[in-house]
């Protein structure tokens, strides 16, 4: 911790499998990054004050001035720690910060608030998320005036709509999870055994975003391919995995088309994944530009403590 | 066993999961059926004679006379018990007995043959398949005359076009699979605990089908459904355990429509998917006609023994 510079609040970002937290300064440098395992997944209700405690631990200094936490994410599901009940479409996130929930902490100096997810109630189109609301209103701390579609790559994608300071509308994609199982779990797997970053990854990659693009309709029929291809065509490991990871978002994409309009639409994800999906939007001819997760995230997090303070 | 009626010759399936074995008269009666869980899956090489063995002990009189047994399936796997190479297509089914490959059978009375397999090697378009091609040929002793487009619902469905005998081309949809994936280690498995088979699985399965089939490159969208329908608007695990099939098998028959023809389409598999299936097909308006994944698979391995003598 760099001695010279107070810190003044934390921001935390608290997902299924993972916690990440970071100290900020009253002018947005970050002080520290603390990041562990204990995501919602793994945690009880009693056990998250303790675990952010220590998270944190080796990061303060020995005050006892009291200082914000302002989580956004999984901790504020049901199965959480403290229930942060959903903002609904067209959801102003303007409000974000004023409805965050305060959680019980023990005799400490942390003060911590969890921010509410989004919930779109339309029957037949019903859908949740809880996080990536907190990098919508960064991205429009970053981008004031925008209007339009956000792709939000991920293990379980959002297709989010925004106008005038809202989310509108949006959609969830479980293209991520559904890599991790067919990878992991189904008889594709046994193709995606041994070095899958290799020379041939582009070329899969390739193969599997123009037959997801051209053929989304087509999902279940093409996801056997991998195995086929190994099997009958000798495909190895590594264009197994690009093959997989392109078919999907491939279908992802083009099965999404209805969303994508002439604007450049944000791509807010980490850099791997984001530069796939760019590739795909840029075979439909549709332009992306990048957006760091964990910035938007941030600038997110410290918008929200500004509408609480 | 029935002393009076002499068995002839053994018919035996066996897939990854189970082997299934049936006791079969000169005149095709069934005199016993036998079956476990040792499945290619977890056997290795050396482990199948002994499997065989012990699974018809106790059918078998204590006569020394060879017996024949037919076996399709996995067995014939590279990874199985002994390499049955691929026919490739267009595959003639007249020929699959007497491609049967013999594995060693220590000291028995027991005379193996294992079915060849079928493989699609076009490029782009490769695909394989292991026992369905004995219910094909099990068809079309039941059917002498058809042509035209196979479904076979099942954890690898396959969709076949047979014409004049062979098998001209076919793919694979991972459906089954898909659906045991998702609800057993996605997300959506916490959606999907309790009672699975009350009273809203019709109407989950009706809401599901429509939406499979109305937008098929969307599935991957709206698999998350499940997980926010009941979220939002309390639907119970029977209602997304209903929507989660439907919409899987919604969105793999629409995605097959050009595999579709003016024919009536046999479905050949359990009773309980081929419904489902069929309901799919129905609301596309194409026709359909149920057979036995049983009756299909003795025909077949009948057939094929008529093919070795």
């Amino acid at each position: 911790m760099n001695v010279n510079t107070p810190m003044d609040w934390i921001a935390v970002d608290w997902g299924t499998s993972n916690v990440r937290a970071w100290g900020m300064s009253r002018t947005g440098d970050i002080l520290f990054a603390a990041e562990s395992d204990k995501g919602m997944g793994r945690l009880n209700k009693s056990d998250y004050a303790e675990v952010l405690a220590s998270l944190l631990a080796g990061h303060l200094d020995d005050g006892d001035t009291p200082l914000d936490v302002i989580i956004c994410g999984m901790a504020g599901a049901k199965q959480g720690w403290c229930e942060a009940p959903y903002l609904a479409t067209p959801a102003d996130l303007h409000s974000l910060g004023r409805n965050a929930v305060v959680p019980d902490m023990p005799k400490n100096r942390l003060r911590p608030r969890i921010l509410s997810g989004v919930s779109h109630d339309l029957p037949g189109e019903e859908d949740v998320m809880r996080g990536e609301e907190t990098q919508i209103l960064g991205l429009l701390t970053l981008k004031p005036a925008f209007s339009g579609t956000v792709c939000m790559p991920g293990t379980h994608s959002k297709w989010v709509r925004v106008a005038d300071g809202r989310i509108t509308s949006f959609a969830t994609a479980m293209t991520g999870e559904l890599y991790e199982l067919l990878s992991t779990h189904s008889v594709l797997r046994h193709s995606l055994q041994g070095d899958l970053t290799g020379p041939a990854l582009e070329d899969g990659l390739g193969t599997g975003l123009e037959t997801g693009i051209g053929e989304p309709q087509a999902l279940t029929g093409k996801l056997f391919k991998v195995r086929a291809a190994a099997l009958l065509s000798g495909k190895t490991p590594d264009w197994c995995a690009g093959y997989l990871s392109g078919l999907l978002v491939g279908s992802e994409v083009a099965g999404h088309k209805n969303w994508i309009g002439a604007a450049p639409i944000p791509l807010v994800g980490s850099a791997r994944l984001s530069r796939i999906y760019a590739r795909a939007f840029d075979i439909i001819g549709a332009k992306t530009e990048m957006v760091d997760a964990t910035t938007a995230t941030l600038a997110g997090l410290t918008a929200a403590r500004k509408q609480i303070s």
